[in-house]
């Protein structure tokens, strides 16, 4: 059946379609059927509301989610058609009974799901599957071939390509933007693409995005890294392993860590970005690894990957009991790495040891020798700070940086938060990461925490850390959080 | 802050309200966020959408969901707050990473599936640790109570009240109406309430709406029950397990069997009912269980639950290999539900015997000897089809029986389907169900399939089934469904 397009005004945060009673009983469609809506030779999925009123009967209402895929002017006609049968469920139902899936079953589900042709509650499905079922090895790197394959792919021509990783879980953190700086200064390629935030206050695209544009096309990331030797852009606007996000997405709900997906996830991302020498931080004690044995463990299934995809790989166990520098959220890990990259004296020395320790081991991993002390001499000597000064203002295609520095805004409501009483100081990391989602992050990017003190001996009225909002009612919430689920002890 | 509600005549499938951008900037509420709606004494949980130029600034556009529960007039203030932080998803969490929940635990995550206070993804991750990690004795005896305490119950006021319930998987099977008539016109009590559709052509509600009013209250009920000692009524509008219907919901998207969750979902339902004399229909060979082992297995999980609880169950095992009946779709269910019981000479015998059995089992159940021969007595006798048409009678509150009957109409656009060649006919039932669900079933009550022969040996040329929909590219999709997943074979 063929219907007159009325583009609307709409996020919906799924692609919906509107029809009217008259066109949904015309077309024995119901409430939250699927169909495809097909324009211009494009097909793609969708799910009806009905609404009545707000359209015609010969017309459809598509949310910015579809008309935006669909790439349609608002009146042209698009063809409608159900789509009961998804192959796509049918294999999650195989695997969350127990089936092992081959790569020809894998990949369909990953092109449905590239599709937008499964619900997120059957996305959940497949993640349970994945976690509780497991994945073998086959299975896994057969997910990550997948994953790769239904998306696009970075070539830099070169033949080393560097490029570093953590597995997450740790609040703050922010290595990324100092290491790239001194793996560049040292004469690296280092394309780095970075996620936005998945269940922490900020992911390194969204620190970034406080002093730099981070959605560049492939085009521009080549022509930013043939300036630069290196980038730090968003990821998502790069359409590698485009499963991917969506999947994401549905783990967020409950910050769910499914092993096999993250295996996959992190490989087929670096793998499609044209990376060969990669290093994954791992950190245990704390975050997502409990023990150093559990984080080997990790690390060796990181590197049968590799081997199979034919990269370098080099897992690096790191302390993960507590958070790793001062700031939390976009902003504050801004100026926590700038205090860094311009030697500060009261920097923060944790995330400034930590930044070396990890630009040293992607250093030898690319064949370079002696690497700790060249590592700390980029640093010290303020090369890696020109090399991101760089970096940043390729990317902006412009040369503002200290313009922006100045425009670094904290937000306008905060809170200081005392000790009660004498003892040691225990901070975890997840808590603290859910306090900042509750204060704004990272959506609000001058949203966050302060840390005055890691763990370790505190004594009564001492400032522990500072709580950044810009809304009040948010405030209020996160200090309620705060009394009720205790993401510090003092013992 | 507070908003001026606009009743938009929107169903979204799920609680949705609308904001411009205006109002979600100065609410510091992203789409996708979850947050609550106040209004007079009620707090319902709703998802934010975006959609400027819908609502003014100090608007907020409610859903039928959220308008339907809030009971609010046009125009009318609410007053909205974030809603950041749900326990019931930190306790999904801890199921799905291999913890136990306790009894007070289970009753948040119910109470807060009942209040829609989580996302169907959720529910998915819920019920994928149900399976896969399972649940105690201890889990789902708690689980059925919280089920049970956040709904309604219905009482009776009498010492013995039957009732039945098939764990389903059958393709047909419509014997419910037929078992009840027969019971209810030997004396017991049966207010049987049933669900909809949930993974089949059609749901023993679906049925006997082609001539009965099937969503009657509690009241109602029980003046039917009052006049004939029995209804047929959807369970539904009953607010019995409320949190059930969302969770079924979820699991159809994959035809999904989570086992701690059927036990809970039909106990839960039979208890809150008022029931206390239950007979299950466990059938094997096909559909649900495989063996005789697994459906005893199951049966005892039962009775172990049953006990708990103080009601008597008598789990019966019947042969699940093939279809009961020849129809399958709402009118074409009840086209052989009359059959069986005005005693029509070429009326399905499988239908007919396997409510005989299960009837006489009900009897026994409830202490009444000679049960096989007085069933049958009762059914070949019309006592039966007396029985019938006094409940219909008594849930439409009028005697139009005949006429109602003489409306039921079959689908007109029709495809018959002949055997290719020679052989032994195998005929499965979830691929059929599926193939109705094509055709438009449950939703288009006239739609559905036609067996003309059962398993066994078939001619060339012999008429197999014939496919019923009212829509001619249903039935086109419905023969492609039948070529590439073939729901029956011929060996």
């Amino acid at each position: 059946m063929r219907l007159k397009t009325k583009n609307l005004n709409w996020f919906a945060g799924r692609p919906v379609v509107i029809l009217g009673e008259i066109a949904s009983k015309k077309l024995n469609i119901h409430v939250d059927e699927k169909i495809y809506v097909r324009h211009a030779g494009r097909k793609i999925f969708a799910v009806v509301d009905i609404f009545q009123g707000l359209v015609k009967a010969n017309e459809i209402g598509l949310s910015k989610e579809i008309s935006s895929r669909l790439g349609n002017k608002e009146g042209e006609q698009v063809d409608i058609e159900s789509a009961n049968l998804f192959e796509g469920a049918r294999l999650i139902r195989k695997k969350i009974e127990g089936g092992e899936l081959n790569a020809e079953e894998l990949k369909i589900i990953v092109t449905e799901i590239t599709n937008n042709n499964l619900t997120e509650a059957e996305l959940a499905f497949f993640l349970s599957a994945e976690k509780l079922v497991g994945m073998t090895t086959k299975e896994t790197i057969a997910l990550t071939e997948a994953m790769i394959s239904t998306g696009r792919k970075l070539d830099f021509g070169r033949e080393i390509v560097a490029d570093k990783h953590c597995i997450g879980g740790i609040a703050g953190n922010r290595t990324t933007p100092i290491v790239v700086s001194i793996c560049a200064a040292a004469g690296l390629i280092m394309p780095k693409n970075s996620s936005r935030a998945i269940t922490s206050a900020a992911g390194t695209a969204d620190v970034i995005e406080t002093l730099a544009k981070v959605e560049l096309s492939g085009e521009e990331i080549k022509k930013v890294v043939g300036k630069a030797g290196a980038c730090l852009v968003w990821n998502g606007a790069l359409n590698l392993s485009p499963s991917d996000d969506k999947l994401i997405h549905v783990e967020r709900l409950l910050n769910l860590d499914v092993e096999p997906q993250l295996l996959a996830s992190i490989m087929s991302k670096k793998i499609a970005a044209g990376s060969n020498r990669i290093l994954i931080d791992i950190p245990y004690g704390g975050g997502k690894m409990k023990t150093k044995r559990q984080a080997k463990k990790l690390g060796n299934k990181f590197k049968i990957i590799a081997e199979h995809f034919n990269v370098k790989i080099k897992p690096v166990y790191t302390d993960g009991k507590q958070p790793i520098g001062n700031g939390m959220g976009p902003v504050l890990e801004m100026i926590d790495v700038l205090s860094v990259l311009r030697n500060d004296p009261d920097c923060p020395k944790d995330l400034k040891e930590k930044a070396i320790l990890l630009a040293s081991e992607i250093l030898s991993l690319c064949g370079i020798y002696f690497t700790r002390i060249k590592a700390r001499k980029i640093l010290e000597s303020g090369k890696a700070y020109e090399k991101f000064k760089e970096i940043i203002n390729a990317q902006n295609g412009s040369k503002d940086f200290d313009e922006r520095v100045t425009k670094l805004k904290i937000a306008k409501h905060n809170k200081p938060i005392y000790a009660d009483y004498y003892g040691n100081l225990e901070i975890g990391n997840s808590k603290l990461n859910e306090l900042c989602r509750i204060l704004g992050t990272p959506e609000t990017t001058s949203a966050g925490i302060y840390l005055h003190k890691h763990n370790g001996v505190v004594k009564e009225g001492e400032k522990i850390m500072t709580l950044y909002s810009e809304s009040p009612q948010r405030l209020e919430e996160g200090l309620k959080f705060l009394k009720e689920v205790e993401p510090f002890k003092i013992k």
